[in-house]
């Protein structure tokens, strides 16, 4: 699934495999063997990371950091998980049967991949604030959602705090997998916590990846994939669209949707909890360090069209 | 014992724990769950990574991106391994008794940790050569050595062809746990492919970190500690000393010996092999992007003395 989603994105991007300057990845199984074997598929470089759910984001922020420095001109983000294997390693295997309570999350099976590139016409990565471990002692391992609350609320306010900004200068803040559980906490921490989270709309992938009415998945999804196939899948698309919308009204080809990441996920065995976000932004200048070309935004996250194809 | 080592590193560097602003770490356990409890501890913003044993390189490589693009002033690269933990997790319980060959290899248990800053008086992190993926089709879980050692050949020509250095520039080039199967492979393919590496002292961490004489290690050292605790211990000492005699002969305090740090491992069972590689070298310029002094190398590894200390 990662090897698929690899070359799909590099198929998105018109880039040859050898083009990659660097495959950062990670995954949900034991020593990110699946991550492992996509960086041999594709030959590249390659740095492993582990942050649980919060992976793609942690992926795509060491991408951007590469990418921004000059080290690469080309860097893969790539992350996976599996429903089977994850219960298999970290809760009971499948033909069990164990029963759940409806506190608990199911891990997403799919797998996403960026390109993130030093110039192109996709949206683009201004900044990313890193999430610290939160544990405030909650043991449930079938209740993520509440132990990963504080700490996806502890990164919102550091990412509002270190920008000066307010939730409303986003069209979206995305949390990575609180479902609905971990989701209402959030939401109630950020009010209590005086911050004006109603100006924008407030989600998380792991209510947006399934239909909770319809699937038995309990309390929503969770996983390294979760953040990943609702990021680089429906969320790019719906910042695709925002973009062609507001290009129709104001005339040009730039994308006006903002979306706030936020990935995390508890190590609900250990009570240790953590959680990182990245934003994909485009209402930021820059200068890119490559050609030296003047953009209104900061790094593309899936394209890779040469500078001079871009509105200066 | 990772946080341990972390706390030793910060006292070395007269910090408090407050002052990092990054904690990158990985190890050797599933969903690197030593590394998330010292970051908990730590309470810095953390980046999980796993390169399995080239772990300790990868985290100093991206602890030294995160100091050079001043994205941090101090961040902490840690890394630990146990060899029981291992034993379970990757192999056989001890309690089995189960023999090994000789060409097998002996986690190390232990950790280590280094802060990287953007001024001090330590050496220098210049360069970072990140590896690929090499599977050479070797299957043995107890033959790491073979399998790891033609990715440490190739990690070390790209650095050596990108940098257009040869290996007498180094006085040591040192690679992870190639240990006493891989370490002569590493050798011979070296000088088949034409590179000079008698010119340097190539040696291993997995041979220097027991004495494989008197200690009942099959091979030598293996996992995420073994380069950790030979880089962060005995290494960075022998550049300490090699710098103090330098220092006596040239009047100044600056450290003169140069050593390429080279981390590779085996996912055995996989059979895919990684390796990584990072510089601690203090021979070429730079200026702090922190307080704009000129220096005559890249970044320190270990220290935290205000640049005004420092020979300009």
């Amino acid at each position: 699934m990662l090897e698929q989603a690899s070359d799909i994105a590099l198929s998105k991007a018109a880039l040859s495999k050898d083009k990659i300057n660097f495959y950062v990845g990670g995954d949900l199984i034991n020593q990110i063997i699946s991550s492992t074997f996509a960086a041999r598929t594709m030959g590249a470089p390659y740095l492993g990371v582990f942050g649980a759910c919060s992976t793609s984001m942690e992926s795509l922020a060491l991408a951007a950091l590469l990418v921004s420095t000059g080290a690469a001109r080309y860097a893969i983000a790539g992350t996976s998980s599996h429903n089977c294997t994850a219960e298999k390693q970290f809760r009971y295997p499948t033909e069990y049967g164990s029963q759940k309570p409806p506190t608990a999350q199911y891990t997403v099976t799919g797998a996403g991949a960026a390109v993130v590139a030093a110039e192109g016409d996709g949206p683009r990565i201004t900044s990313a604030t890193i999430g610290r471990i939160m544990d405030l002692g909650l043991k449930d391992p079938f209740d993520m959602g509440s132990a990963m609350a504080p700490a996806a609320v502890d990164t919102i306010q550091a990412h509002l705090q270190e920008t000066g900004r307010d939730p409303g200068y986003y069209d979206m803040i995305v949390t990575g997998d609180l479902a609905s559980v971990g989701h209402p906490i959030a939401a109630d921490l950020l009010k209590r916590h005086g911050v004006p989270i109603a100006e924008t709309q407030f989600n998380d992938c792991g209510l947006l990846v399934f239909d909770l009415a319809k699937q038995a998945v309990q309390a929503g999804g969770s996983g390294c994939a979760c953040s990943a196939t609702v990021a680089y899948g429906h969320l790019l698309k719906r910042i695709a669209k925002g973009g062609a919308e507001a290009a129709a009204r104001r005339g040009d080809g730039r994308a006006a949707l903002a979306a706030v990441l936020s990935a995390g996920r508890e190590h609900s065995l250990h009570r240790a909890c953590r959680i990182h976000r990245t934003l994909i932004d485009p209402k930021e200048d820059f200068r890119c360090n490559i050609c030296g070309h003047f953009w209104s935004a900061g790094r593309s996250a899936s394209s890779a069209s040469c500078c001079s194809t871009l509105p200066s």
